[in-house]
C-alpha cells in the first residue's frame, strides 16, 4: 500500500513535520494551487490557519480529503456547507491554546484593574501621577464560551479570586444557558468573550449588550472579531457606557493602519496574539504528528469538530 | 481622667477619626509644629505616612508619646536611634497592603510576560506587530521578604501556577535564609523585591546580585526605593544584564521629571501605588480606630514593630 497523501497549506514546512518522512507522501499547496491539489490529497493540514482558502476551494469538482486538521482553536474561517454537509472529519488543535489564552486575558484584567495603560503614559510623560487602583479578588466575571478556552479563563479568574459565571448555548453543569447571559453581563466587572464564531454567536456584543454592562465594568474579546460589533463597542468607550476594553481579534487581520480602532479611548489593541507564548508552533506540529499517527492506525481522532454547532463539543464527563 | 490627647501629623483630617469623638482631644501638626506639639501627646499617628518629619522631631526635648502608629507597611521613614530606644510602642498598617500588593506584582508579571508595554507602544504607531509570549504557568520567582506582603505575593503566584521561593532574613518554615539568596536569584525568571528597608537590606540589589540573575528575567521592587541601586538597575537593564524590571518604589518619593529613570528601556516606572486600592484611606482610618480602642480599654496592641528589626516579627504560629 502506498503512503498517504498529506497536503500542507503553507508558505513554510511546519515543524515536527519531518517525524513523518516515509509515512507520508507530503505535498505543498498555497492559496492558489489548493484547488488542484485537493482531489488528490487523503489528508488536508491547514497549517496557513489564518486563510480562507479552504472555505473558497472546497467546493469544486472531485474527491476530498477524509481527514482536515487546522491548528487553531476556531473552524469558522475553514467550514463551508459543502465540508459541513460531507463526510469528511474535521479536527482542531483543542489542548494547545487554553493556558496562554487565560494567561493572557488574566494580564489584561490586572493590566485593567491596575491602569497600567495610564501608568505607562504618565511615565512617557515623566509625571508621577499616584492614583487608586482597583481590587481584582471579589469581583464578578462572566465568561462567554463554555469551550475549553472559556474555562480554563474561568479557572485562572477565580485562582485570582474573582466570582467567575461561564455561559454557553445551552445550560448545562457549571455553565449557564444564553437565556442567563444577559443579566450576568449586567452584574459583572469583567465580561470576557471567548465564544466560537458561529452564525448564533455573530455580532452577539452590540450596543445593546454592551449597554446593559456597569459603567465601570470593562469588556475583552480574545474570541473572534465578529463576535463584536466593534463600531458599538467604540462607541461604548467614548460615550463612557463601559471603561475601558481590550480586543486581541478583528472582523479583518491585520487590523490596517487607517482603523479608527487603534485610537479609541479606553481600548487596548494587541494583534491576535493572546495564545502564542514561545514554542507554539512546535506543539502544534507535535500535535498534528500525534494525531496523524492514529489517523494512519486506523484509530479514533480527537479534537473532532461537530460541523454543524462549528465548534468541538465539551461533555459533562469531559476531563477538561 | 481627662480624655488622652492624639496627635495626628497631617494636612487634611483623616477619613473616620470622627469615631473617637469624645474619647480622644485630637490635635493636628504639620512637619512645622510637630516637635512642639510633640511632648504633650499621648498617642501620634503619623497619617502623613511619607513624611520624615518624627524622625527628626523625636529627639527633642521633653516627653514622648507612648504610642506611635503609621497607616503604612513599612516604618523606614519613622524610626530613628532615639525611638527605637525608648519605650514607645510603634505599630504599623499590617493586613491593608497584602492583597492589593500582590495583585500588582501579578499584574506586573503578566504584563511583562505577555509583553503588554510593547504591544501599547504598537498600538500608538497604529502597527500589527505579532509576537510571541511567556508562559507564565511553570517559569519560577524568587519572593525577597517574608512578612506578610512577601507572603501574599508568593501566595498569588502560586495560584497562577509560578513556583515561588520566599527568603527572609534567616531561614524558618517555608522561609528562605539569606544564605540561599543568590543561588534562587540565578535560578529565577522573576525577582520581587518586597522586604522592609532596614541597615542589613539597604543596597541588597545592586549590581552584583542584579548580574547573576538570567538575561531573560525580570526584576520587580514593590518594597523601598533604596533596596536597589537605581544606577546599578538602569545599567543592567541598558546593557541587557537582564531582560525587564519594574519599580513602584524610588530612593525619592515622588520622581522629579528628570530623572533618568523614565526612560530606562526595559523599565515599568510607577508611583508608589502598588498597596493603594480604591478605599484604603477609609480601611486605615477604620484600622487606626479600633486600634485606639483597643489601646484605650488597655488592651495589647496588634501590629508591634520589633524597632531593632525595623518591621512587625512573623511568628511561624501567625496564621499570615
Amino acid at each position: 500500500m502506498s503512503e498517504p497523501t498529506l497536503l500542507v497549506l503553507s508558505a513554510d514546512p511546519p515543524p515536527r513535520l519531518g517525524a513523518l518522512t516515509g509515512r507520508a507522501r507530503v505535498r505543498w499547496a498555497d492559496e492558489d494551487s489548493l484547488a488542484a491539489e485537493l482531489p488528490s490529497a487523503d489528508v488536508l493540514l491547514v497549517w496557513d490557519f489564518t486563510s480562507e482558502a479552504v472555505r473558497r476551494a472546497w467546493p469544486g469538482d472531485g474527491p476530498r480529503p477524509g481527514w482536515v486538521h487546522t491548528p487553531s482553536a476556531g473552524v469558522d474561517r475553514l467550514l463551508c456547507p459543502e465540508l459541513a454537509a460531507s463526510a469528511t472529519v474535521v479536527t482542531n488543535a483543542r489542548g494547545i491554546f487554553e493556558r496562554p489564552i487565560a494567561e493572557y486575558v488574566a494580564a489584561l484584567v490586572l493590566a485593567m484593574a491596575k491602569d497600567l495603560p495610564r501608568t505607562l503614559d504618565r511615565q512617557r510623560e515623566h509625571r508621577w501621577h499616584h492614583r487608586e487602583t482597583r481590587p481584582v479578588e471579589g469581583t464578578r466575571a462572566v465568561v462567554v464560551g463554555a469551550g475549553p478556552i472559556g474555562r480554563e479563563i474561568a479557572a485562572v479568574l477565580r485562582a485570582l479570586g474573582v466570582t467567575c459565571a461561564v455561559t454557553g448555548r445551552t445550560a448545562r453543569r457549571g455553565v449557564h444557558g444564553e437565556e442567563d447571559l444577559d443579566p450576568l453581563v449586567a452584574r459583572a466587572d469583567w465580561v470576557v468573550c471567548a465564544a466560537p464564531l458561529t452564525e448564533s454567536t455573530r455580532g452577539m456584543f452590540d450596543a445593546r449588550r454592551l449597554a446593559l454592562m456597569q459603567p465601570s465594568a470593562r469588556f475583552v474579546n480574545v474570541g473572534r472579531g465578529p463576535l463584536v460589533v466593534a463600531a458599538d463597542l467604540a462607541a461604548a468607550l467614548r460615550d463612557r457606557v463601559i471603561e475601558a476594553a481590550a480586543l486581541d481579534v478583528f472582523e479583518s487581520e491585520p487590523l490596517t493602519p487607517d482603523s479608527p480602532l487603534w485610537d479609541v479611548p479606553g481600548l487596548i489593541v494587541s494583534p491576535h496574539m493572546s495564545g502564542d507564548t514561545v514554542g507554539w508552533r512546535d506543539r502544534l506540529g507535535e500535535q498534528f504528528v500525534a494525531m496523524y499517527e492514529l489517523w494512519a492506525a486506523g484509530k479514533p481522532l480527537p479534537n473532532v469538530v461537530d460541523k454543524k454547532r462549528g465548534y468541538v463539543p465539551m461533555h459533562d464527563h469531559s476531563p477538561d
